[in-house]
């Protein structure tokens, strides 16, 4: 069993942690608003640390799940980070949806010292979190991967090594582009549905066993139908993740018309107040 | 056993027409290259009819799948064409993806003449009329679909019926909605991983198992990864039915931003020389 | 001085019919409403015509500025058309915004009666119409232009044949999409000031003078700035171009994704309930 | 006459250091490429100086015209930057186009120290510059902007103060978006003029004169139809403008959807080669 560090225990880092715990690893949480890793404590066992610094002080690896680029340097980098306190040899897997340059950053800056550094952002939401059941999509060297992966076993179902340094959080983009498009599809598909005037529960069991059938279709369009938004992954996320996206385009030259496009739809629908709501919600400027 | 007229016999009608004969109807067919006719007699028997109206004396049933509006208004209500020559009761079934409004018009029509009029149009392509698995979307009276559905099953896996004359026409253009979405997502994702310097493999692997999936990704990110277009349903068809959707949108108010962007992407890929090939041939404006 | 028949009395037709009677010609006048026409008859003198047919016994010329295209077939071929009424050598100048294809029809049966015919699109709006300072747009042989441009001067100020029959609708079409551009791109700088909390006044005395400048940003940045449209050329309009703008460039293979997408932009003004108001309220749906 | 301190002799400072010698000030240069200064002081007078603090020594104002937030960062707050070589009291003038929140932080930082900051982005490109006929939008105290404006006058034409820090950029963002709008407009005006056959000469002598008519349309329509495109303001440098407007815009909450797909689309114009090309180039990937 390994000695681990905790740095985010939010909506999907806290379920992950606690996977680690039950599967009988020691942890030494760490969250910027300390009541939070407090109450993890009391209810799973472990040490509160004061500092990211601290969360990794005698570690065999270090997880972080924190908001965004910004948030990643500070409990890394910053004075009292965790990348000084963590020996050689020491894993530190970053769980964030961030930048591959962060990403890439962090693997160099760690090699420096000596550690082994994976980018491992997920998907699969709190629900997934919560049952272990998230995607992971890895960059990093292969023996790093080989060695973190049975430990983010206890909270992941499909666990992928993409390839390099950066490559995890550029798989997680494409993931993301690839979600843009079929949502807006669907939206589309609905809206017009039902300005048809058609039932659409029918047009669902007709259109949902063939070729333009998606996750998001067999798991969205009931809500999407009823106008149902508040779960799911937030369009807020979403937009943090194509504004990623799209600046990494700007730097390798892909070109991608509809999900800048659906960036700025999104927009539109957090000006509604929809911020919080599920991505499914990009229905909603069709709707009205 | 059904006396059954049925009109083209192209790529989609051809094998849905043997799939009939097969289940024991006799068929008289009737195709406006009348050498295809008779090459589809002779493999599969039944007589040529020389005009649709000759394919119709007598008939229970029929059945058209033809090009476009015009091809199916030219095959029902032309001198020739098959209305006048059916008898009142019959069943007539167009599986043609045409606009709501010739449906509607031809349910009309056809009503006047106590015929028993369906908009059948299907989905599945060229694989699912071989292999007798389409899914079929209907408009019409219910007593009407009930009596048809039976010999539809000779070719189609998931029937349904959406609701009253046209609503089949409707929910296929949600099928096509939804697919140009899925289409241009994946687009973007696969030119985004490219770009990248990704393992387009590995991020399939990584990536296909959550909320982006579809069956466009199962099927078609392999083939597009590879720049392999030569197959499936035509970038020329889906153009014809994006025309008929945004027409429709235009009569309905349903706003389709993306749908009516994908339509003009469809035609720069047309421009290129893509109109036979596979819709995932979006592609290809972008990997230039 | 002329024989003329003027089919249509709208808000574009009746200036223009009027502006032909002030310079001398005499007038037979036809509209569907024709009350209309006989209150025109009333104010400026001639005679009401019950058909488009009458309208043009006798005449040198005939204009009509009606619709869409079933509107101008109805009047031109339809048994109580003009056409068939109209001597061999005579004129036929349409100013309605339509099709290519009916203007080159209508070319077409003309030319087999003997009739000379000229398509002429304009634009100016209301304004233009009234003040006799409109832009037409021809297409027809030089000649038959040569011949129509002197009544034309009534009421335009630049009269340009840009070729064959159909050109002048098709030039048309090519003012539209600039129009589109224009307008989406102010909408977007405004909505962006308004956001960013600048004095709107200011900006457009900073950025109207060079190369953003536009007819549309020197005439409508103060009204979309006010949120006054009511004036100007309507959305429904503008829609109704763009529509035969799409459908052409369907046929001709231009690409055009800012149109289709502000055609649809506009579709959402119109579910806003501004199909009546001027072009530039496609700023409304920025600034909910 | 004053003393100036002019920091970045590219082809928009070179010229407009030039028409501030001129009119009678006293220069010294900076520039990264040290060469370039010492031609410049070659042809125009004037002295070099190693670093940006040595050309803000003793002077009244300081301009600025580099390449992006972090050059400008570089050249004012680096340790060899000129704010703390500047006296309390002095002007620092800022044409660079950048992003609001630098232009803040420069105001602020600026503040700090008693210098007198405006941020002063141009229109007119390399021609405005060499002729001094600049459009100049500005942000910063009204006095400030008062002391300023008689030295910009040397080479600017139209010069507004727009508001507070900031604001200059702001409305500069505005600017471009106008131009993303009417270039795109344009482009697809001329594609389909070119697809339908027309003779591109005789449509814009039609449509120049109305509500369609721009700048752009005046000076790019004749060049974009013969395919010439070395020369004007670069797609690359575009492409910088747009980044920074849509990365405000993602703060300030505005809809950018036409200048988000642009971006992307002058993105397909980089990959074919242009970056270097006028932005009127949008329209050659319309008419591959």
């Amino acid at each position: 069993m390994a000695q681990i560090g905790f740095i985010g225990l939010g909506v999907m880092g806290g379920p992950m942690a606690r996977h680690l715990a039950a599967a009988g690893h020691s942890l030494t949480v760490f969250n910027r608003t300390r009541a939070k890793a407090e109450a993890w404590v009391a209810a799973h066992g472990g040490r509160v640390a004061a500092t990211p610094a601290e969360a990794a002080e005698g570690a065999d690896a270090v997880f972080s799940c924190v908001g965004a680029d910004a948030d990643l340097e500070a409990v890394t980098l910053a004075n009292d980070g965790c990348f000084a306190a963590l020996a050689p040899g020491a894993l530190f897997v970053d769980h964030t949806t961030v930048s591959a340059a962060i990403a890439r950053r962090l693997a160099e800056a760690g090699a420096a010292r000596g550690l082994r550094v994976l980018d491992a952002p997920v998907s699969g939401g709190q629900a997934g979190a919560e049952n272990g059941t998230l995607t992971i999509m890895c960059g990093g060297a292969e023996a790093d991967f080989a060695a973190a992966e049975p430990l983010m076993a206890a909270y992941g179902k499909l666990i992928t090594r993409i390839g390099g340094a950066g490559e995890g959080q550029l798989a997680k983009m494409c993931n993301q582009l690839a979600i843009a498009g079929v949502l807006q599809g669907l939206a589309e598909s609905l809206a017009f549905a039902k300005a048809a005037g058609l039932d659409t529960d029918k047009v669902l069991a007709a259109i949902s066993g063939g070729a333009a059938s998606s996750w998001q279709m067999v798991s969205r369009w009931p809500t999407m139908a009823k106008g149902e938004f508040d779960f799911g992954f937030a369009v807020d996320w979403m937009r943090k993740d194509l504004g990623l996206t799209l600046d990494e385009a700007r730097r390798n030259g892909a070109s991608l018309p509809v999900a800048a496009l659906v960036d700025q739809f999104y927009g539109e629908v957090q000006k509604m107040g929809g911020g919080r709501q599920d991505t499914s919600s990009l229905v909603r400027r069709l709707l009205k």
